[in-house]
Formats: C-alpha cells, structure tokens, sequence
C-alpha cells in the first residue's frame, strides 16, 4: 500500500490512462495527487468516485509522495525526476529520459522483473512498440534463443498523444468534405496516408523510434547479440500499434511450437483463426491488456526450420505505456 | 496503331485508370470501345473529347478488336480472355486468372519485356503488390543478385476496387460521428483500423495475395531461388499501397550504392531526404507512374555490409494495375 501517489502529465493521453488504470485494477494508495503543467491545473479528474483538481508540477509536488508516474515528457522528466527520486519518491518514468541510464532498470515486467531490484528511486518505462513486441518474444527466446528480428510497425496516432488523435479525427472530417488536410503538429497529412515515424534521423539512416526498438531490446534482454532492425511507420489508426515481426532462431522451431509457447506467456494472446481470418487488429487490442499475436507461420524467406514470422497489435496508451508502469509499481 | 481497343471492366476503379491512360499517354487506336457486365452498361465514359457509352460484355464482343484491357476480375478473364485471343485479339489481362500458366508471359515492361514475344494471345499484369515491388528490386537484383526478401505491406482500399474506397469512407464518416462501422464487403472495420489482407489462406498459413508476391516474382526474374516472405496488411489509405522490404544481397553493397542504382532506374524516383523527413507516401505517389523508394538504409539484423532496408510507395490502380497493362501494350 503507498500512501501517496502522483500522477505527473495526468491530463494527457497516457496520464488518462494510468488514472483509469488506477481505478480499474484497484491499486492500493491512501491518496492520489494528479500533476501537469500550469495551464492545465485546475481541471478536474474523477478517480473513485472522487473529483481530483489537477495542481501545477513544481519542484515542492513530491513531499509526502512515495510514488510518482511520469508521462510528461522527456524534457519534464528529466528536470523533475531526480527531483522526485530526491524527496524520498520512486518514480516510475514513461518518458525516454533515463531509459539508457545504465543506473535506471528499464522494465517489462514479463520480461526483466528482477532488474527493479536495482532501482537508484528512478525506473523507465520502454518505448510502446519496444514493449509490444517484447512481451511475445521474450518468451520465444528464452524457449530457444532469438538471432535475429525485423520489425516494421504499424504505429497509431495515440502514439503521439490526445492532440495527434485529435488531429487525425479533424483531418479525416476534411478531407471527407473535399476540404484539403491541415497538418497541425505532424509534418503531413495524416488522414487516409501513412509515413515514416517522425522522430528524429541518425546518421545510420534509422529514426529514433527505431533506434529505441533496438537499444531497449538489448537492455531488457540483457543480450547485445540480438540482431535487430526495425521501420516504423505511422498509420492512420487511433489507438494499438500494430506490427510484423520476422525472427530467426538458434535452434529448429515451428508455428505450433511458437503457438503452444505463446498460449502459456503473460502478457500474450493468441488471435490466429485461419478460417473466419480472424487475426491481431487494432480495434480489438485497444482497451485490453493483452497483446495480440496471429499469423503465425514459418518465415519462407529465412533459414528452414529456424524462422517465423508473426503479426501482433497492443494497446499503445495500455501495455505500451500506462499498464506497463503500473504493472512497475505492482513489482515493488 | 491499334484499330480498335476495347477496355473489359470499364466502370471499374481500374478499368477507369485505363481510360485515363489511353488518354494522357495518346495510346494510339482507331476506336476504343467499353465493355462491362450488363449491369453497367449504358453508361456514357468521355474519352478525348468523345463520349463514349458502355456495352455489355459477350462472346461476340471482341470481332474487330485487336487489342483489350480485361479488368473485371478472374471469373471474367476466365470465360472472355481465351474468347478473345481466339478472335485475334491480344488480350492483357489484369486479373490472377492466367499469371501462372506457363503459356502465358506475366511481364513487367522494367523487368521483363523480352518475356513479351513467346505470347500467345493472353499476357498478365502482375499483383499490385508484386509490381511496385520487383520495380525497384529488380535493378538491383541485376546489379548484384538478392538472396532473399521480406516485404511487410501496407495496402490501400483501391486494391480492392472502388466500392472498397467508398466503404472506407463511409465507415469513416460514421466513426466520427460516433456510429458504429458498418463493414460490407470487408469482412472488419476498416475505419481507424487495420487488418490481414483478406484474401484466402493456405495451409502454410500465407494468403494468396502473399503467395502471389512470392511466385509471380520467381516467375518474372526466372529464379526460383530467391527466398521470400511477405506479410499484407489493408491499412485505411485510400490509394497507392506502401512496403517495407528487407533485401539481402550476394555481394557487399552499401546504401549509396543502391541509392545510384535507382537513380537511373526506369519507373523508380528516389524520395529520401533525411532533413525534412521527405519519404515515400502514398498520398504523394497516388496519380505518380514512378514507384517512390525511400529510407534506404543498412539492415541492421542482416549479414554485415550485404543487406539493405527501404520503405516504397506506388500507386495500386496505375503502375500497380492499368499503367502497367498500357506499358505491356505498347511495348507489342
């Protein structure tokens, strides 16, 4: 039982959520102060039948606060954390901020539960599509070690927060008008087209949002030896990312193989109906816990017998943010 | 010069391209004449400056007609195509009814023209979704032999015909105002959602619309050798379908190198500017003959200095259907 928890970012997609959460798996706090910046304190949240008024984030909020969930950012992270982590708070970070900090465990719980141990007051949450192909693999290559992973991904503008939802719903309503397309925070119109992840570029040629599906993956996993290449792409869907994975393994496997190992994981169902077609969608990961994984079938391109090549989708704003953290804080 | 040319489909998404293209490209032919089921006929189509009415499709159809465009689905080029051909019509069909019979040449004009002269009265149009893609790997498959392929796709609602276009946005519509899909032709919602190419499964668990982009490539670069996977995905864009494609190379190649390369290539335009993010879009290759080809970087998970990653997009109803039947015509 914590006595006080803080949510910091409380009015954004994701800061939504992890109060939703709060609720609906009846965790355990004596209270619960919601925080985010000055031009949204004031606004008033319901959590258990009471109405939270949300207060400005200063460097006094943590006093009396023993954990604090962070998804503001990372530029109100990494100011505030440390702060948090100062006044006693354990912090459970959504942002990229301290996610490489080799001092920070970063955390799925599936995946590393033992890395909390380690906490300096700081913990990271992954990258939402990091976490949502970790969750299915992580059991696949500990059953029989990964040597490669290709991911391309199939990223939901929830992604990028309320307002890029906002944004495509608004878009969409004009472009079915006739009207053309008003990109306001992405860089292109986004109704009915799709492109690369708009973080930023590296010298290598990959984004960031790539570079994290890679970085993050060797961190958790503890395994640098992983090959891994991803391209994220941004679709026009609101919420749960989407994406196709082609792994290669050590040692011989098959699709059953994958699916007996997969209907046993945490974390994981499994959605691979070949008759109706039903496969992993967005629509019915978005509000569940679970990721989906379908389409499971050999990789006819790789090593035969080694390779697979599988389909999956996750809520974004649940498993790949919100869930997750709290599923951190459960840990502890 | 044909005399006449007749265009079997004509109301279709794609029959309707090819009527465009008869025009911008001043295809040369005496008479164009528009076939289509009983149920379309009778409407009126311009077509240089004339108007044009649609006749009904029948075996008598064809006396006259030297050349044809079939657009009407496999069940029509079935039944009309060797019809045709036994009228001394050369038919270029775009359904999958003849692309694997031996007899009949499958061609793309970039990759395989020479394939043109064994023809027998029928030639095929490649999948839409093999045709953007052997565009731009077929250079470079000269260049230095590819061993294997992944392609993961994000396929428009053009592919599936016009009424699918008008689903996607009439679905659209209510979902924004806050009604429920309605799917009904595709068997899911496809607003804000996506969901497995619906085509059917095989045992190995491939769709058709998989398999066709593995076999019609053997097919065309006569090397069954290269090992391909591929994994579609209907996404809710409304034209010109985008890939993801993992190439793994014979000899070493670097990035710039496969950059040179599809500078020179006919069909492909190079759109991969790393400051402002410009990249392969399909709003930005709907109405294009080019296959756009982006995001041309090193494969980090492949074999070190001979696997390449980039990210294409190419208009589904021109160069991935009625463009390239007009290009397979002119080259007769």
């Amino acid at each position: 039982m914590f006595d006080c928890v803080a949510v910091v970012g409380a009015t954004g997609a994701v800061g939504r959520e992890f109060i939703s959460l709060l609720e609906t798996r009846g965790f355990k706090a004596r209270a619960v102060r919601l925080l985010a910046s000055r031009r949204s304190a004031g606004q008033r949240i319901r959590l258990n039948g009471d109405e939270l008024v949300v207060e400005e984030l200063t460097a006094d909020s943590f006093k009396g606060v023993d954990l604090a969930f962070f998804s503001a950012g990372g530029g109100v992270s990494k100011e505030f954390a440390p702060v948090a982590a100062r006044a006693g708070c354990v912090v459970v970070d959504n942002s990229s901020a301290f996610r490489m900090d080799p001092a920070t465990p970063l955390i799925v719980p599936e995946v590393n539960p033992d890395d909390t141990r380690q906490h300096q007051g700081i913990l990271a949450n992954p990258n939402c599509s990091t976490i949502i192909m970790v969750v299915p693999v992580w059991p696949l290559h500990r059953a029989n070690p990964i040597k490669r992973i290709i991911a391309s991904t199939y990223q939901a503008a929830s992604g990028a927060g309320q307002a890029v939802m906002d944004e495509l719903a608004d878009q969409t309503r004009d472009v079915l008008a006739g009207k053309p397309a008003a990109p306001r925070l992405l860089p292109f119109q986004y109704a009915f087209n799709l492109f690369s992840h708009n973080s930023a570029i590296g010298e290598n040629g990959y984004n960031v949002e790539e570079m994290k599906m890679i970085h993050e993956t060797h961190k958790m996993f503890h395994d640098d030896a992983i090959r891994i290449a991803a391209t994220c792409v941004r679709v026009p869907v609101m919420r749960a990312h989407s994406e196709a994975l082609n792994l290669e393994f050590t040692n011989p496997i098959t699709p059953d193989e994958v699916r007996a190992i997969l209907a046993d994981a945490p974390g994981v169902k499994v959605v691979d109906q070949r008759e109706p077609q039903h496969f992993p969608m967005p629509i019915e990961a978005s509000g569940q816990d679970d990721v989906l994984v379908g389409r499971i079938r050999e990789d006819l391109s790789g090593p035969a017998g080694h390779s697979i090549t599988m389909f999956i989708a996750g809520d974004q704003l649940r498993k790949g943010a919100a869930l997750n953290g709290i599923q951190i804080a459960e840990l502890l």
